[in-house]
C-alpha cells in the first residue's frame, strides 16, 4: 500500500495533446506509469474531456518592472529604446519599494494561466542596487509551489558605461541568481567586445548561464550575435547561453542569415522571442530545423516599456504563429512546442511532458486539438503544478 | 407622459469612453438628451462603473466561408493565395448547404462581443451561384435586431476569367446586396483595367458601392490602387469606394507611398485592414493624418483561408495597435477609432457615438480607459443594440 502525498492527484478523462481520453495519475508530483493504480483516497479531478498540455514556460519576462494590479498608466516615453530606458528608470524610482508586491501579482496571474516556470530578468545597477533581486528572491521562495521563478541579473542601464553594475551582477549570482544578462553591447555600451567579454568572464567565474538582450538590428546585431557565438564555443558554454529578441535575425540578408543560423546552431546558443508586433520575428521554423533551441517569453507586461501583455503563454504561442504566418496544425504546434519544449531546454527543466516520469505540471483547456488550444486560447479549466491543483484563474 | 418602447433603456453608472460616471438614457433606440428624465417603468441596466463604448464595427468579414461552430479543421492548402483559393472552393462544396447556419453561428457570436455592424463579402460565381447571397440575405433579416449585416458581392474566383460572375454580381445587387467586390485585378484576372472597369461600370449602373480586395504588393498593387483612385474620381464616387488589405501600402518605397496616400485621400477611397500577422499593415497614422478613412475588419474567421480569429473587434484593435508599434494612449485610441468611426464612415452608419441623438448601440466593459479596454479586451459586461440589451456573450 502506497502512502498518499499532497502531490498525488488522479486527473480523469483528459486528452493528452488532443489524443484519446485517458486518466493521468500523478504520484508524489510525477506522472505515474499507466499500469499504476491510484491509492485509495487519492484526490480526483475530472477533466471532462479537456485537452491536457504540459505546464507552459515563459522564457523572458520582467516581473520587477510590471505595473500589473496598479491603475492604468499611459505610456509616456518617445519611440526609441533609449527613451524607454530613461522613462523606465524615472518611473521606477517610485515603484522600487513595491517590487515584490507587483511581481507577485503578475506571477500569481501567470501561474493561474498555466505557466509553471518563468525566467525573469531583474534590473541590477548602482542606483537601485540589489533591491529588485532581493525582492524576487523572497518572492520565489514564497510562490514556489505555484510557479518556479528563474532569475537573470540584468544590466538594463548598461554594464561598461555604468560602473558598479558588474560587481552587483556577480553579487546577485552569489545570492542565488542563475543567469547573467546583457543588453545591446555595441549600441548601449558602445563596446561590443567589452560587454560581452565581461559577461563571459563572470560566467566563467560563477558558473552562471548567460541571456543577452539583442535589440540591435542588421549588421550591428549580427556582429554582436557572432561574437556571442564565438565566446560560447571558446568557453565550452554550449546550452548555457541565450540571445533574447534577436531582431537582427529578421533584418539581415538571406546569405548572412543562413550563416548566422549555422553559427548559432554550432555554438549551441538559444534564441528567445516574444513575437513582437512591429519588429521582425526570428524565423522559428528555420531555427528549429537547424536544431537551435527557440524559447518564447512575454517580455515586459504593462510596464514603462510597453502597455501590452496579459501573461498568457497560449496567447503568446498564437502571436508567434500569427506573426510567423503559420496556418497548418503542425506549424502552430511548433509555436507551442517552442513555448514548452524550447523553454524547458533553455532553462534546463527536465522531464517536461505528459509521459510517465514527467513532472506533474498540467494545464487543462476545452479544446479539440493543440492548434485549437493555441488559436482559441480558452480559459484554463484547471492548472496543476507538481501534482497540486492551483486555485482558479484570476478574472483578468 | 412618454410611452415606453421596447427600445427604451436607462443605462446607469457608466463611464463613456472612460470619462466620469453618468447615466445614459436610450429612448426609442436613440441616446436621449442629458436633461431628459426616464419615463416611469423604463428598464434599468446598472453598469456598475463600467466603461461604455459605442457599438463596434467589423468592416471586413467572410461569414459565408466560416467553419465557426464546426469541428476543428486542420489547414490544408499551401502558402500561396492561389492555393488557398483552390482549397476554399474544394472545401466549400460540402459546406454550401450550411452557409446560413454557419454564418448565423459566427454573426451571433460577433454580436455578443459588441459588434453592432458587419460588412461581409459573399462569394458569387457560377458554380455556387447566388446560394451564399440568398443565405446571407435571409440571415440578415432574422438577425437584424442583434447585428446589422451589409453585403458585398465578391468574385473570389476571378471576374474576367470566370465568365458569368459579373452577371451574378449584378443580380446580387438586385436582390439587395449593397456593395460590389473585386480581387487583385492584375494578378487574379491578369487584366487590371478590365476587372476595375467592369466593377465601376456595374457600380454606375446599379448605384452600389465598391470594396476591392488588394493583396497585390509593391508596384503591382500600387498600380491597381492608382487605377481605382482614378476611376473613383472620374465617376464622382468619393466615399463609396474601399480597398481592403492594401498590402502594397506597406511594401512600396517612401516616395511612392507618399504619392499613393495623396491619391487615396484626394479620391476619397477608404482603406480596410485586418492587421495581418505576416503581411505589411497599412500605415494607419499617416493615412488618418491625410484624412483617409481607415476601417478595420477581421477578415475570414476559421475558414479555408485561415484558422485564426475569434470575432472580437477589441482584440482586432489591439492587434492593429500592436502591429503598428503603438504604445501611447492616443495611438491605441486611434486604432479603436478606426474600428468605430472608420467603420461607420465606410459603411455610411450615421450617428455613431455616445452623444445625445446617437443610435443606442453600446458595449460595456470593465476597464479604466479606452486604451485599457483595447489592451485587456475584457469580457463584455453588456451589449446593447438599438436600445435593447443582447443575451449574454457566448463562452467562446
Amino acid at each position: 500500500m502506497t502512502a498518499i502525498s499532497g502531490n498525488d492527484l488522479l486527473v480523469r478523462n483528459v486528452r493528452p495533446l488532443g489524443g484519446g481520453i485517458v486518466d493521468i495519475l500523478i504520484l508524489d508530483g510525477r506522472i505515474a506509469d499507466t499500469t499504476t493504480t491510484a491509492p485509495d483516497g487519492t484526490e480526483v479531478l475530472n477533466g471532462a474531456g479537456a485537452l491536457a498540455l504540459p505546464g507552459l514556460i515563459n522564457a523572458h519576462c520582467h516581473l520587477d518592472k510590471t505595473r500589473w494590479g496598479l491603475p492604468w498608466q499611459p505610456h509616456t516615453p518617445g519611440p526609441t529604446r533609449d527613451e524607454r530606458i530613461a522613462a523606465d528608470r524615472e518611473l521606477r524610482r517610485g515603484l522600487m519599494a513595491s517590487t515584490k508586491d507587483r511581481a507577485a501579482a503578475l506571477a500569481e496571474h501567470c501561474a493561474a494561466l498555466g505557466t509553471s516556470h518563468i525566467r525573469t530578468h531583474v534590473d541590477v545597477e548602482p542606483e537601485f542596487g540589489l533591491t529588485g533581486v532581493e525582492a524576487l528572491l523572497e518572492l520565489r521562495e514564497q510562490i514556489a509551489e505555484r510557479i518556479t521563478i528563474e532569475l537573470v541579473a540584468f544590466p538594463q542601464f548598461g554594464l561598461i558605461t555604468n560602473p558598479g553594475t558588474a560587481a552587483l551582477m556577480e553579487a546577485a549570482v552569489g545570492l542565488g541568481v542563475e543567469v547573467l544578462g546583457g543588453i545591446d553591447p555595441s549600441s548601449i555600451d558602445n563596446d561590443r567586445a567589452g560587454q560581452i567579454d565581461a559577461i563571459f568572464a563572470m560566467a566563467e567565474r560563477t558558473g552562471a548561464g548567460i541571456d543577452i538582450h539583442l535589440h540591435e538590428t542588421g549588421e550591428e546585431g549580427a556582429a554582436s550575435l557572432e561574437l556571442i557565438c564565438e565566446r560560447t564555443q571558446a568557453l565550452g558554454m554550449s546550452g548555457k547561453v541565450a540571445v533574447s529578441h534577436g531582431f537582427c535575425l529578421g533584418t539581415v540578408e538571406e546569405a548572412r542569415l543562413s550563416g548566422l543560423i549555422d553559427a548559432i546552431a554550432a555554438a549551441g546558443v538559444a534564441v528567445v522571442t516574444y513575437a513582437p508586433g512591429d519588429s521582425p520575428v526570428p524565423p522559428l521554423k528555420r531555427l528549429a530545423e537547424a536544431g537551435v533551441t527557440v524559447a518564447v517569453g512575454t517580455d515586459g507586461i504593462r510596464d514603462a516599456w510597453t502597455p501590452y501583455g496579459n501573461g498568457d503563454m497560449l496567447e503568446r504561442a498564437m502571436m508567434l504563429a500569427y506573426r510567423s504566418g503559420f496556418r497548418r496544425d503542425e506549424d502552430i504546434e511548433l509555436a507551442l512546442d517552442a513555448v514548452i519544449s524550447g523553454g524547458a531546454r533553455l532553462m534546463g527543466i527536465e522531464d517536461r511532458g505528459l509521459a510517465p516520469g514527467c513532472v506533474g505540471d498540467l494545464v487543462l483547456v476545452e479544446a479539440e486539438t493543440v492548434a485549437d488550444a493555441v488559436i482559441a486560447r480558452p480559459s484554463r479549466q484547471a492548472v496543476i503544478k507538481d501534482g497540486i491543483r492551483l486555485p482558479a484563474v484570476s478574472s483578468r
